[in-house]
Parts: C-alpha cells; sequence; structure tokens
C-alpha cells in the first residue's frame, strides 16, 4: 500500500497523524560530517554545483535524524551566478558580489547560459531523488527576485538596503526590468527542479521585512506571485511554500494573494494570529526561533510544545523560524524530532 | 498668549492645524556642521558627555529646519558605560562593548555612579532648554532593557543575537537580573532628564522584533511597561513615546498595554492598518523610510503625502521609520519640511 508522504499531506491540506519536519539549513555546520566536505572543497559554491557533493551534504541530516524533507543543498544566489554576476562566498563574511550598480550594469546579465550553468543542480536532485529515505520529500528551492536583486545591488549581506532602495526608489523602471528578469529566470529555473525531482519547491523572501507596504506589493509580493503562477501552470500541482520573512502584519497579504500552498513564518510572528488568521487559507510551517535549537533544554522544549499546541490541529510543517546556525548541538536536534514526532493531535 | 506646542498637543491626543516634525537621529553626520564639530572631538561618547558639544549639536538641525522638536544628542549605550562596562565607539563599525557574558559579570556592573557619570547629559538638557526655538519641545530618550541588554551581551551590534538570546532562553533567571537593573536605572535616568527640561521622553527598543511573542512579551514589553509606568508615577503628564521597532502584528499590543502616549512605526508598518487598530488608542508617529528621504523626488513625496492622507487626520507626528542616515541630503529634508508644514488636514 502506498502512502503519501506526510509533507505532501500537509501541503495538500490534509492533517497526517505524524506532524511532518525539517529545519532550514538542515545541511549546514552544525553537522561535523558537513564541516569534513566542506573543507575538501575549493568553494562553497563549487559545493553547490558539484552534483556528488551537493548530494551527499543534503542526504546527511537525513542519515541522522528522521526528518521528513530532504532540501536540496544550494544557494539562491546560484541566480546571479547564471546571469553571469561574478559570486563567492567568504568564510566568515558570507557572500561577496560585484554589484550591479546601475542600468547598464543591467546590459552585463544575461540568461543564455542558465539552464547549461544550473544543470549542477537538476544532477544533484536526480542524485538526491534516488536515495531518499521512505517518506521524505524533496524539496527544491529559489530566492524570490527582492531578496536575490539586493544581494545583486549591495554586493551582499547589507544592514540598510541603502544601494537597492535607492535604486528602486530612483528609478523604478530600471529596477522593474531586474525584478522582471529575475522572475522569468526563476519560474524556469523552478520548473526545471521539479523536472529533476523535486517534490515540493520553495521560495525564500528573507528580506522582505525591510520593504514600505506599497514597496512589498510590488517587489516582493507581485514578482512572488507571477512566479507561483508560472511554475504551477508549467507543472500543475507541485505544491509551492513561500517564505516572506519578518513581514509581520503583511503575511496576510501573502495567505490571501500569493497563491502559495503554505507559508513559512518567522519566529517572531505570534502563534494565535498565524492560527486565526492565516491557518484557513493555507498550510504553515515553522517557527521555532533557531537560537532555541542552540540553547535545548525546558525553553526548546517548552516553545516547541507551545508551537505544536496551537498550529498542529491544522495542516502544519514543524521547522524553524530562519536557518539553524552552526553552534547548534546535535543532540538538541535528536530531541526536537523526537518532540514533535512524538506529539499527538 | 501661550500656544501649546503642536508636538505637545499631539501627544495628549490633540489635532493641531499644523502636523509636527522631527527626525529621528536629526543631529547627525548628514549635516557637515555635525561633521564638523565630531572632527574636532576625541570620541563620541565624548560628544555625548560634554554638555556645550552636545547642546551645540542638538540645536544645530533647528538652525536649518523648521522642526517641531529637538532630541537630546546622545546614544542609549550611556547606560552601561555608566553601569561601568567599557564602551567604545568604531568609524563605521558602531559600538564596541567589552561583552557581559556570564552572571558573574553582572557583578561588575554598578548604578552607584550613575547619577554623577551621567549628569553632563542633564546639563545638555537644561543648555538646550534654554535655547529652544519657540514652538519646538524638547525630547529626552533612553533604550529599552531588551536593546540596552543586547548591546550589552553582544558587545555590539548583532546579526543574530546568539548570545543574549542563549542567555535569555537558558537562564531566564539570571538574565531577569540584568532586565530589572536595566529598569531600575533606565527609569531613574528618564526621570532625571524631565528634572533637566525634557518636556517628552522617547524609548526605543530597536531590537524588538527579534524576539518570538512570549519573549517580547516579558523582555520587550514588560520591562517598557514598566519604566513607563514609574516614570509616570514620579512625573506625572509627561508624554512617553515608545518605539518598538520591527514588533509588526505586536504593535497592536503596545497600543493596548504599554501605557504610553504615542508609538513609533517603523516604515514596515502598513497605514491603514495603523489608522483603524493603533490610533484609536494612542497618538502615532511614523513612518517614511529613510531611504525615500536620501532618493528623494516623486518617490519620497508620494509617500509622505500617503502617510499624512492616512494618519493626519488624527493625533500624528510625521517622524522617519528608522533613523536618518549619513548620505541623506540636507535639500530633502528641507523639502520634507515644506510638505508636511504645508499640508492641511
Amino acid at each position: 500500500m502506498l502512502v503519501e508522504k506526510p509533507l505532501l499531506q500537509v501541503l495538500s491540506g490534509k492533517t497526517p497523524p505524524r506532524v511532518p519536519l525539517w529545519l532550514m539549513r538542515q545541511a549546514g555546520r552544525y553537522l561535523p560530517e558537513y564541516r569534513a566536505v566542506r573543507e575538501k572543497t575549493a568553494g562553497f559554491l563549487d559545493m553547490c554545483l558539484t552534483p556528488e557533493l551537493a548530494a551527499e551534504v543534503t542526504l546527511q541530516p537525513l542519515r541522522r535524524f528522521p526528518l521528513d524533507a530532504a532540501i536540496i543543498f544550494s544557494d539562491i544566489l546560484v541566480i546571479p551566478y547564471a546571469l553571469g554576476q561574478k559570486v563567492t562566498f567568504e568564510e566568515g563574511r558570507g557572500p561577496v558580489l560585484e554589484p550591479i550598480r546601475t542600468v547598464a550594469d543591467l546590459g552585463r546579465l544575461s540568461a543564455a547560459r542558465m539552464t547549461e550553468m544550473l544543470a549542477p543542480v537538476e544532477a544533484a536532485l536526480r542524485r538526491v531523488a534516488g536515495a531518499l529515505p521512505e517518506g521524505a520529500a524533496l524539496i527544491g528551492f529559489a530566492g524570490a527576485p527582492w531578496t536575490v536583486a539586493s544581494y545583486m545591488i549591495e554586493g551582499g549581506s547589507s544592514r540598510d538596503f541603502a544601494a537597492i532602495k535607492r535604486w528602486a526608489y530612483g528609478d523604478p523602471d530600471s529596477f522593474r526590468r531586474l525584478i522582471d528578469l529575475l522572475v522569468e529566470v526563476t519560474s524556469d529555473y523552478l520548473v526545471r527542479q521539479v523536472d529533476a525531482g523535486a517534490e515540493v519547491l520553495q521560495i525564500f523572501d528573507s528580506w522582505a521585512g525591510v520593504l514600505v507596504e506599497r514597496g512589498l506589493d510590488i517587489w516582493a509580493l507581485a514578482p512572488t506571485v507571477e512566479i507561483v503562477r508560472r511554475v504551477k501552470a508549467a507543472r500543475p500541482g507541485v505544491p509551492i511554500i513561500v517564505f516572506p520573512r519578518g513581514v509581520g502584519t503583511q503575511y496576510a497579504a501573502y495567505a490571501e494573494g500569493s497563491g502559495c500552498d503554505a507559508l513559512s513564518l518567522d519566529q517572531a510572528v505570534p502563534l494565535d494570529l498565524a492560527r486565526r488568521e492565516l491557518q484557513p487559507r493555507v498550510a504553515l510551517q515553522g517557527n521555532l526561533d533557531p537560537m532555541l535549537l542552540v540553547a535545548g533544554g525546558a525553553a526548546m522544549r517548552d516553545e516547541a510544545a507551545r508551537i505544536l499546541e496551537t498550529l498542529a490541529s491544522g495542516p502544519f510543517v514543524f521547522n524553524l523560524g530562519h536557518g539553524i546556525v552552526p553552534q547548534t548541538p546535535v543532540e538538541h536536534v535528536a530531541e526536537l524530532c523526537e518532540l514533535v514526532h512524538g506529539w499527538r493531535r
């Protein structure tokens, strides 16, 4: 008898007996076996684009923990890389990009070699798809245009988003050209991930929360809506999770308007409000503070229980409110898995 | 005939003909006359604690622009400094503190010399109070305990708040001792600012938005409530503005429960929601994106008009959603002042 995977059940609005669980950035530096692979590899991007390595680290956390999903090991910045922008990752400093600052710089970007340059991600997905533990689903992902554009324009992480906002506010028409390009290539890339074996897609908009309301509508929400529309038109039925991190009151606009199957909640989203205003419309995912997974103990257990009690009566995927951090003790992850899977509605 | 200052009118729930305006960090590096003083002074903290210099830079923006308030030039980190923690400011790097990491470190803090060490702030307030342009009000301020504690424990700005969260989650009882100490000394400090001439107080909780709901309740909201209660008990009638930056959906909890007279809104707060859910309870202040003040032009004018149309029918103070940034052109500030003061309900 074929039982549908718990994650897929939840994303189709069901409430399977076992609450599915995965953790953002679950393939990462908190795992010694990940660090071992990382140390042997020249660069972070090489790791993402070498199918054997990407597949290996994708599967590592599933060998340790009974996770309900593997998320392909990659980075949202493979898109600027494939568009021809110079992207490097420096240990402890995060990504560094040769920033795009003017309309003229847009001319240097080209989608012509996109498929070829991202073929290794597809190859990695195919490898993982063939090696998944029973019951675990495979997640593909991409960054939302606003967030990807912020790295492309700021040249890396930013505190104040001065460069992207100056461009977007000062010359919205040319900024729109970049957003439109990202909508197009991101939609295509996600479709190819589905064809390579991704059963679920997640769109990360990590920096949506820095926008004013009207900016959020046109530069974060609308492009995400368009990507969801295109991907679902091309591959009907593929469930899509959207993570507009930090948008607070505007999560409701995503629940109403984005067309996604689930919303991933950051840790600041109040649980009662999420249950009342969001869960009637979409499945929810989240939202344990990654620092509670570091702290462990009663604080972690209490908050995890509170999340489960509030949200697991509806369609719900247990996850963190943001990526797992390197200093996380692996035994806390094991304890969390037990706690979530042991919980009964 | 004595006409009450517009800012004070708004904070008592009135809607004077002219919408009052001031800008967070209005005494700052975007002003050449500020940079001239800064260059002649050994350190940032010296500037805060030299009454003539602090008073001078406090008044600088009011000489250029018809602002409705002066906010005393100081920093929220004068509190850790006065508690005996080593605090320095490095150009381009922000504040650096010798971090407090263990319960034992708490023993090194002492409020014994607090009043003496912060006397220069009082002296600066007295100077400014005697030199204010007609109609302008004088604002004193302090950081909220959660935000000040984050600098004390992280040793400066933070991206992930790993150290403070590890402490707060892992050992809430000893963390509470630090919060309680900050509630006490901050309340006293604010009362002394009132006695030195501050007509309005603002409490900045810049990092409240990184907390989970329950953490926000106990470590951000409750300590702020307690400070407001103590200050108002000691000096009845002094209006208090609270700025819990980035708390999104939880602004409503502040409107209901904090006891403040006004809430300062960051730029992500949707205006309609603010009018509908917050303004019936408290006066509002905000929330132009500082990057719109950098961009200027139609984008700035449109958003400023939208803010005024939505919020200025009730008690409202025009401000930014966060501090003014160094690259802001002074002529954009002048244009904004004209626009806000020229607006009629």
